[in-house]
């Protein structure tokens, strides 16, 4: 069948009643962890550093305070991994760059903070492409290592994916965290953009960065994303409240979106689509696509003509800092980035504005479907994981809702040709707790 | 009287015109800022750093360029001095803390990339409060050097009230701009929170960090304004078009604020104030104050009400990355640190929310006064500055437009004692431009 198997995947949220009563401790979960590491990292190269006796230290400080009912949050004892260009003061923050050999910030983001000081285990650093934009970094995909683990968030993906960590942080701009999630076997989740801070991380472009999760379950992403949430918030906050996972609910009725990349698609993973899609009508959704309703249809093309001006707005910002970068750099930078510095020379202010403009109008649009839907569904990539390392996948799928900055996640749910390929489930603006349910009922119902 | 001269200013954009005819170029503007900065340095002590080299190899650049009369912008050959919060890739940039000694970044802030593309000069780091919120630099007043240049931007105040400088670049949370260009005797613009990109800049709250520009004259302040915004914008761009100084407009009818500092005020300010007011009227402005109106009166109760917030709101959002700093390096940091740090551990995640709900309410309240009024007027400083250096001044009189997130300016109008205090000009959210052009009539008819 088409179904993918996350048996391998190990759960934080899973394991934490076992801490409670005694059965387990966070330290004896971070040594299963970094037996898991010991094995696959030689091959995997997930990791760019790490700092096992740090972690072994903090799981023991968290595993006495489960042993005295004390735990600091909903994440205590969690070990994680964090994308290298998310600062952190105890481990160098290099950004798969010459440039930034070494580095060493005197902080750590304000994600790494809000996970530390709720108890969470940094254990370290994962691969990112070159500056989250540019050049693929060294990791393999954990279900099959002649193929991308996608990027930009390579690491995070293929730790989670590979079981050697329950939780992850990436970023995204474009695809970056739910194309490595779907290429991995993991949960991906990337919250509405300015649900969380985003001090301390290194930008692609101001208006589209967003923090983003890499998990083992959906407990353990909401877990994550609710204590940086909670600790260190965006500007918008994350919608919702308490640190459990919400209540799962019952999306009722889903738009079913092709986008442009539909037709590219191989015919393996449109049929376990459409199995998705059937499942998910056979547990008493409606979901309702272009074909069935013209409203649909409309804004499918309208979503495909307007996310075309994401990366002109992408590049005109990364004028700063990549344009000085490139000007005292230039040679230990990857065509990707140049590409990217000679586009934004042709981007007026002007246009750049226009763009933002026409974004907000398509986001206005898009929200007045909330009146009707629960969300979106549609692939969280094309197909699974290509050959090679050089090029870390299509973002086609991504694109859209990484422009929108709305919430959606990656769901390991089809097995096509033997590899993990995602289903993307969308949600509106500012309700990232609500889509959060709507995921867990779809992973109990049909999952 | 009771009118400051501002005869020691050295205006860049006074210069320019004689740079385009050969009388003059910026190399030789440049070598008189120097001298006057080897005269006054050893005792003023705004610099941390300085490059005059490479600021003469800038000029030197720069002087060719108007020989080919080919200019890159309207700041082309304008030397400049960066407060140092703010990101050098070629000087330190230290924060006035230990903690940051001889730290590096690899890259300029976005504002100072934004000055040095459009060919302006680097002269060289501006002393800071630590981190822009603690404890006083070395810097003394350029016109009593037994007192307080202002804070935090000191070093900035200092050196183009001295003189030594047209432009220099501050920041502002609560009146680290203004205050140091009232004492000082410069002009002062905190722009519409937004409106340039705070990329690179060590932040203090999140939701209040603005940049500020303290600089000679009004067409210097806003020619560096207008680049910035041109460039690198923040989120909400810097209104208006074009690198000229906007037509001066006469703003017609303006609030007069008292604020909860009036009664504090010292009888020979309050004088220089109610001086300044009849002028205004005299120009035929109509000014409206609380007597007047029972509006104001109310707005007055209402503004002197709601910025009590302001202080919990910057406390809270200091807990990235001060909070990890107070960990790690407790010992190094001032008292005042610690202070907002204490503070801020009694402040929930739902107060903030609330105070910056309550915040919006009351931007929402002042605009609608933009359909009567062109501006606000009051003192930009408790009087000229106080005696001694351990205390930066008062800043009563600022704390509510930066709260706001609304523009001001601080005009250097007012004599008192033989120091200068600077008339605040105050306006709408996004309508810098407009205020620029208000501000330079009211220099132009009253100044």
């Amino acid at each position: 069948m088409n179904a993918w198997k996350t048996d391998n995947l190990i759960s934080f949220a899973a394991a934490v009643a076992a801490f409670a009563e005694g059965r387990d401790t966070p330290r004896a979960f971070l040594e299963r962890a970094i037996e898991a590491i010991v094995a696959r990292e030689p091959e995997l190269k997930a990791f760019v550093s790490r700092d096992l006796e740090g972690a072994r230290a903090a799981a023991d400080a968290s595993s006495e305070r489960y042993r005295a009912s004390a735990p600091l949050s909903a994440v205590d004892g969690c070990p994680f991994g964090v994308k290298d260009v998310i600062e952190t003061a105890d481990l160098p923050t290099q950004m798969n760059s010459p440039i930034y050999e070494g580095w060493r910030p005197r902080r750590d983001a304000a994600c790494v903070r809000a996970l530390k000081l709720g108890g969470a285990v940094l254990v370290g650093k994962t691969v990112t492409t070159e500056f989250a934009c540019g050049r693929s970094g060294p990791t393999v995909n954990p279900h099959d290592p002649t193929r991308t683990p996608g990027g930009s968030s390579s690491g995070s993906g293929a730790a989670v994916g590979a079981g050697l960590l329950p939780v992850a942080l990436g970023t995204q701009a474009g695809g970056s965290t739910i194309r490595p999630a779907s290429y991995c076997g993991a949960f991906g989740f990337k919250p509405s953009v300015g649900a969380l801070s985003m001090a301390g991380i290194h930008t692609v472009g101001v208006t589209h960065d967003h923090l983003g999760i890499i998990a083992a379950s959906i407990e353990d992403v909401w877990r994550t994303a609710r204590r940086i949430g909670d600790t260190h918030p965006g500007p918008d906050g994350l919608a919702g409240e308490g640190h459990e996972l919400p209540r799962t609910r019952n999306p009722e009725r889903l738009v079913r979106l092709h986008t442009a990349a539909w037709e590219e698609l191989d015919a393996d993973t449109k049929a376990a689509f459409e199995d998705h899609v059937c499942r998910l009508r056979g547990a008493g959704i409606e979901v309702v696509g272009r074909d069935d309703d013209t409203d649909i249809a409309a804004l499918e093309t309208a979503l495909a003509d307007g996310v075309g001006g994401r990366h002109d707005v992408v590049a005109y910002e990364m004028r700063w800092p990549f344009q000085e970068y490139v000007e005292r750099h230039g040679e230990s930078l990857s065509e990707t980035v140049h590409a990217y510095m000679r586009r934004a020379a042709e981007i007026t202010p002007t246009e750049h504005r226009r763009l933002l403009d026409e974004r907000e109008r398509m986001r206005e649009r898009v929200t007045t479907l909330s009146r009707r839907f629960a969300g979106f569904v549609t692939l969280a990539s094309l197909g699974p994981a290509p050959k090679g390392f050089e090029y870390t996948g299509d973002r086609t799928f991504l694109n859209t809702w990484s422009w929108l900055g709305f919430p959606s996640f990656s769901l390991p749910l089809l097995a096509v040709a033997g590899l993990p390929v995602g289903v993307q489930l969308m949600g509106f603006a500012d309700a990232d707790d609500r889509l959060a349910a709507h995921a867990a009922w779809i992973m109990e119902t049909v999952g």
